[in-house]
């Protein structure tokens, strides 16, 4: 089987950071080298995908020649010395311009990197610029922003999905081989689905979100994009400072495929090649589990109560004095999280506790559970109803109705890309048990999903 | 100087526990002689004072008599064993109806007790009743409940303070000689200061809360109210689980006296009167601190977002099936309490931080903080507006004023005896480090303030 290939492809386009680290190593390629072909790549393919925000070929360029010169020292600074890595932005680079996706934000420049950046950085990796974010990442569609829509590799007329919207784009289209994203609702899983890339989302708090604009703090995690689960491994290794740990193990897998429909409508060709994807990766190991529709409904209400709440105790002060500046369906949004009540959080807190308990329980007889990680595929930019089935539903929620349960509960959970569904690319999403990030991976780094 | 005393004195007026176990030690007391002598004096007082709203002497009897069945064998289960206690009626107990002061829990019975009476049980104690409660001790008042007003013991036609009015007016007035409260605002020391009894509120959670009626989770505390320091540390250690730590060390103290007026209006002749009984107790070691003056609003502000947001967590069930058997003026309390956005009840969470760290910070300098406990004498029951020097103020707010800043930042508080004020009783408070539960006692068993 062939694979497709978006319209718009640049030089890093399925590349693998790994054999780019050994051209590195070996000298047959120079992170110089690899650098411009990142500059050139975006140079050609970002007027027309919006991906990237901010790029300074000088500030590459000057890390690359030193990622060079320390190579040339005999330092090597690990796998992803050299390699081109864009940032979302959202997260803080004190090297460039910084603005959340937001007109309160414009030119703004954070005196230093977030605690992620930093670690890339010490890792020799050169951050080539800062990519598209939703408007403080509050938006699953990655079309409001300061800086406008991304637009979708595949089809420039669709969205990214987001909010992590640029840094999806960008992998995808092979501007870049790897990226940082924010992941509250699904903001990695999403884009990454949409756009036919890797997207990992680990579990909370295993990379720290310090220097990263909140959006909800009890949601918020970091994340890789990548065209390969071993590269999103690889950053994520970085960014969380460990090393995953390889289990030894050999006994068989048990893999629940999460009932068709259990979180909301999902168009009928896209769920029936994704479960056949499934299959094809899981076999007779994958066997279909009831028992998520009945908890949907509570998923999605508690983890709206906090991210609402949380997200406007961010803004008050902005939502009081410029209100005007922030783009207007977010500013919408805003005014609704600013109605939760204290009460209704607290509820939403215990609640959240009660249910993290719950899937502790249903994975005592999993190991993994499978779903879509979105149940359509990529939407006209700005559109807002989606037809599935029989039924017109808002784009926004259903983007966001497979992924957010797992912001909810904590669980690590990955999306890869399997294939296209009418040309557009679709993520079968995997989700392990409560700090089984490494087994995760290591499981998916094992199974090949890239057929269609 | 001549110990003034209440209009209404029972059996346990100003004994000492620790003398009276030592009297069922010697075999001159029985526990049911105690029990009996509790019994009478509550039947001769309560009419007028209402501190009680449960008492069943058959129970209280019986559990008297096994208490003097296990001495006859030569068992004795600690200092409180035998010693009538009573239980402010928002804690389970199993054998007697808690109504939590609300018409929503008339003749409720709980299946077991809270495990501080678990506790009290395990050492001896006999439980002879319930005590009033504010209604789910959401006011600092003591009159309004089930039950109506506790009357206070110096003057009938007075509030007790609550919301532990009944355990207050029934240790001060010596129908027992020890009682639990609880204390989210200063629910324990306003009662203790305006009836003139010992009231603790120990350190944040060194006392469980499990079985207690909560009304704001990160503020409630378990304390005892007694006639002696002494008394209220042997009841502390009990419902704590542990043994206080004796400090052998001899440096010298350091106490802040909190500069008048810091919290809010102080009536004047109180403010002298308080301030001459710290001096007399601490000497030189006394000097004054003008730090927190400037935290007062924001300690108030606070405290009241968390506050009315868990309270109404608690109860939004009833608040929407049955709003009409809360007592008026705690509905319109909840009304209030509703509309507290979570944003603000997390800026709070963040604060309430913030303002631990400052409080971590004084108590480098200082061993101690003194206060008046109340900053004026008992109002009359019913009363909402009080003149403090020249000023009208809102009753509740200010016998508030002084003691709620320690439930914010959790440090254990005691307020002391510290004679009449024009004829009613006034409390010092003094207030110790984080966790420094046993220092305070220690040196508070050391001085002396029974002198007005």
């Amino acid at each position: 089987m062939s694979l497709a290939k978006p319209d718009h492809v640049g030089y890093f386009f399925g590349q693998s950071v790994i054999a780019l680290a050994e051209g590195l190593r070996a000298g047959s390629l120079t992170c110089v080298e690899l650098t411009q072909a990142a500059l050139d790549s975006i140079e050609r393919l970002n007027p027309s995908l919006n991906a990237f925000v901010q790029v300074d070929a000088a500030v590459a360029l000057a890390q690359a020649r030193k990622a060079d010169a320390l190579l040339a020292q005999g330092l090597n600074l690990g796998p992803l010395h050299g390699i081109p890595v864009a940032i979302k932005d959202n997260i803080d680079t004190f090297d460039y311009v910084t603005t959340y996706g937001s007109a309160h934000f414009a030119g703004y420049r954070p005196s230093e990197d977030a605690l992620c950046v930093q670690r890339l950085r010490e890792a020799g990796a050169v951050i080539v610029g800062k990519t598209l974010t939703h408007e403080f990442a509050y938006g699953p569609t990655g079309d409001r922003s300061l800086q406008g829509a991304a637009r979708n590799p595949w089809d420039a007329r669709c969205i990214t999905g987001g909010s992590s919207a640029g840094s999806a784009a960008a992998v995808a289209s092979g501007m870049v081989p790897l990226a940082l994203g924010t992941d509250t609702g699904g903001s990695i899983r999403i884009p990454a689905a949409l756009c036919g890339a890797v997207g990992f989302k680990p579990s909370f708090a295993s990379v720290p979100v310090q220097g990263v604009f909140p959006l909800s703090s009890s949601l918020d995690h970091v994340g890789p994009i990548a065209n390969h689960v071993e590269d999103a491994r690889l950053l994520y290794e970085v960014v969380a400072g460990r090393t995953c740990a390889t289990d030894t193990g050999s006994r068989p897998l048990r893999v629940g495929w999460i009932t068709s429909g259990s979180f909301g409508p999902v168009d009928a060709e896209l769920d029936q090649h994704l479960y056949r994807a499934a299959q094809r990766m899981f076999g007779e190991a994958l066997q279909e589990t009831a028992e998520l529709a009945p908890l949907a409904a509570a998923m999605k209400d508690t983890l709206l109560v906090l991210q609402r709440a949380e997200a406007y105790e961010v803004h008050a002060e902005r939502m009081q004095q410029a209100p005007h500046k922030f783009e207007q369906e977010v500013r919408e949004r805003l005014e609704l999280s600013r109605e939760v009540r204290g009460w209704q959080y607290i509820r939403a807190q215990a609640e959240q506790a009660r249910l993290k308990a719950v899937m502790a329980g249903l994975f005592e007889r999993f190991d993994l559970l499978v779903s879509p990680s979105v149940p359509i595929t990529a939407t006209a930019v700005d559109a807002r109803e989606v037809r599935v089935g029989a039924q017109d539903i808002d784009v926004r929620a259903a983007v966001l109705s497979y992924t957010s349960a797992w912001n909810l509960t904590g669980l690590p959970a990955i999306s890869l890309p399997a294939g296209q569904v009418r040309g557009m690319p679709v993520g079968l999403q995997v989700i392990g048990a409560a700090g089984a990030d490494d087994r995760l991976l290591q499981v998916m780094m094992q199974r090949s999903v890239r057929s269609s």
